[in-house]
């Protein structure tokens, strides 16, 4: 027999000392949550692969983890090339399984509906360090809500939530996709050329307007159109003034709400923050996913440059499942990186486990043995987690092993 | 676009109200295991198709979600056939993922290693009611232990866990695999046939010991040796008496320790009963996994005649992968067996959802607004959960719905 001991290529295992910090974090994810009145959901990991494939995922949908059809379905597929043999496949993330979720079950659901989903998504991406096959979104979503509560509550939760991790400074940044949208439009940018625009732009942190510049005009966009649309990001303080957008002719591609809901949200959500956290408004900020409509945001940890989480609003996804409009607006939360930020950077967790071991010589007596459980189950009940184990011939080892999960007590039992 | 708004076929979903069964069961099940000093461990869903394949899951490995491979490898392999165009599936349970997680992770693991993993497997089984492909096992498993203390550990700890849930008497049934085969090699059942005689033997609670007699003739197996077979049976009250074993010769196929291992496992288990759980023998009882070696135990809810776990002894699974032996012992619950009792008979949660709902009119001001936030964000800082939503038009329909989540204290803010 030929089995294979390390993990399916990219994928995690967590051991115990990797799993009481993601049950810590999850626990206070959960925790937060829940006092927004976010309510757990669960969807199934397999979804329909039409689903999966309806262009909402954008480049997700090339890292299906696609399943093979299953009997008689099967054989007759065979001769029908590899897109007939799939019927379903992994899914790639929470925000397509809940739109399917909320169209089906939308009549035993409150408007408006706060879902909480804490759960595993696959990509068959290329594994690099860090980066696993299937990894953990902690999703929230607001689902029949227009206005900018949806998106005050969102965000307020996951800052709350945030400082409880004690990471330090971190930085909420908020734009709009319609006013992205408007200022390309303002420079005669092509309709059906916004996304390619909107890739390049979104490369700016890594290579300056003036990389973005070169770039769009590689990519066959007017020398004109480019120049205009890269002054308007040299002057990127003047977005959120309306003569400015005015002047720049900008408003006339937008609705007159977009301007006066982003301040209303950047207002409020201020007045809410903890002190470790910051909302600025930023008009690079893009989000990869086509499907946003609305006001796009993440949050990045100063300390860490790093990017922990995404959302926005997605007011057209729900309407494709359920055949009328619903209002929608998310935000998700990458758990392992948090979790690597918290490991590499050996922040305690508040909550440490503890516990008292047993060891017993081999060869006790029954009525020993008897006697010992007996003991340990009354400190049990009490609440104190308590390992029996047979003593080992390296009893040394054994307990820095056991002190390693948490176990500082030690209670020899020696044959009698 | 046509996307399908119903699950895939036999996948669970989970509606608010079923997660907080969920939850406060997943929650009882850690807490309790953990006192018993099983620390959590995660495998990935995913796993190698030749570990899935490899004769170790039974008839599950009939029911594998096969997953496809992808890129240059799945073309390579289009005109190979359907085996080849695979490269792994869907773990079907969390055996076969722990024997391999042990095998690549044994030099950071204590001796003995007891693990509990709570996680969903997925079996092309014919979906039907309550019965679905995607399911949640909750397994404790005992790696490198061949004493009875992991037996023992194994029953008092899911005993105490079940006896929690509050569900009535519970059966707790012992046997021993060697038992069984003993029985049968007395009788001169031929070795190939032990396991069509075991499967046999376990329809004994639908059909009797006189439509097992019937099935066992009809399965080709001697007149002679049936009849010896099932009058075994018959005094099955005897079977742990050692000069019957002897008498008739049972004792000559089997190791001398299985009588007294199984009696010790009764006696000590038994004096750690909660009162609601009693513990027996049971000859009749197999359990369907063939990769069991030594003691196999059962339990079952006596109200509502369900078996809610199982497990045993499997010393030969995790050599396969370490390439030296590993003694191993295990016990796993259906989580969705036990939830589907709870909901079906109003067992009460002793800790149920509750909250505050702010409504708010449409249209109030942002002023109000955000003071709502605040006075909101001042009750989830003492722990309250609490939604904020616009009234609806319907505002009775709209607390029914919420009153259901658990929100009891209703707040409307009114335009100013």
């Amino acid at each position: 027999m030929s089995f294979v001991k390390t993990p399916v290529k990219g994928m995690p295992e967590y051991l115990p000392t990797d799993m009481d910090v993601r049950e810590y974090a999850i626990r206070k994810i959960k925790d937060t949550y829940r006092k927004y009145g976010f309510s757990l959901i669960e969807t199934p990991a397999i979804e329909h692969i039409e689903n999966l494939t309806g262009k909402q995922g954008g480049e997700n949908e090339q890292l299906i983890f696609k399943i093979l059809k299953r009997g008689e379905k099967l054989n007759e597929s065979l001769s029908e090339g590899v897109d007939a043999l799939v019927d379903s496949g992994l899914r790639y993330d929470l925000t397509v399984p809940l739109s399917r979720f909320y169209a089906n079950n939308v009549s035993h659901l409150p408007t408006p509906f706060k879902a909480l989903q804490i759960g595993s998504v696959w990509r068959a991406d290329r594994p690099q360090k860090g980066r696993f096959r299937q990894f953990t979104q902690c999703d929230i979503d607001i689902l029949g809500d227009k206005s900018t509560l949806a998106e005050i509550e969102l965000i307020s939760a996951t800052a709350d939530m945030l400082s409880r991790f004690n990471l330090g400074q971190f930085t909420i940044r908020l734009n709009d996709r319609r006013l992205l949208k408007a200022m390309a439009l303002s420079c005669d940018m092509p309709e059906d050329q916004l996304n390619t625009v909107f890739i390049i732009l979104d490369k700016m942190d890594k290579v300056g307007l003036t990389g973005v510049q070169e770039m769009l005009i590689e990519a066959g966009l007017k020398n004109e159109s480019v120049e205009k649309y890269c002054m308007l990001f040299q002057n990127a303080d003047q977005l959120t003034d309306p003569s400015f957008l005015r002047d720049h002719q900008i408003d006339r591609h937008m609705d007159p709400s977009v301007l006066p809901n982003l301040k209303a949200i950047m207002e409020i959500v201020e007045k809410n923050l903890p002190s470790d956290g910051r909302i600025v408004f930023d008009p690079t900020l893009v989000r990869g996913m086509s499907y946003y409509t609305g006001p796009i945001f993440e949050i990045s940890l100063e300390k860490f440059n790093l990017s922990v989480a995404g959302g926005g609003r997605y007011d057209e996804m729900i309407g494709k499942y359920l055949g009328s409009p619903v209002p929608a607006c998310g935000f998700s939360i990458g758990l392992e990186r948090i979790l690597t930020v918290i490991k590499e950077n050996n922040i305690q967790l508040d909550t440490p486990q503890t516990g008292v071991a047993f060891l017993l010589e081999q060869g006790i007596t029954r009525e020993q043995m008897s006697e010992t459980l007996l003991q340990a189950n009354q400190m049990r009940e009490e609440g104190t987690r308590v390992l029996i184990a047979h003593r080992n011939n390296n009893a040394k080892f054994q307990k820095s092993q056991l002190s390693a999960l948490g176990y500082q007590k030690f209670i020899e039992v020696f044959k009698k």
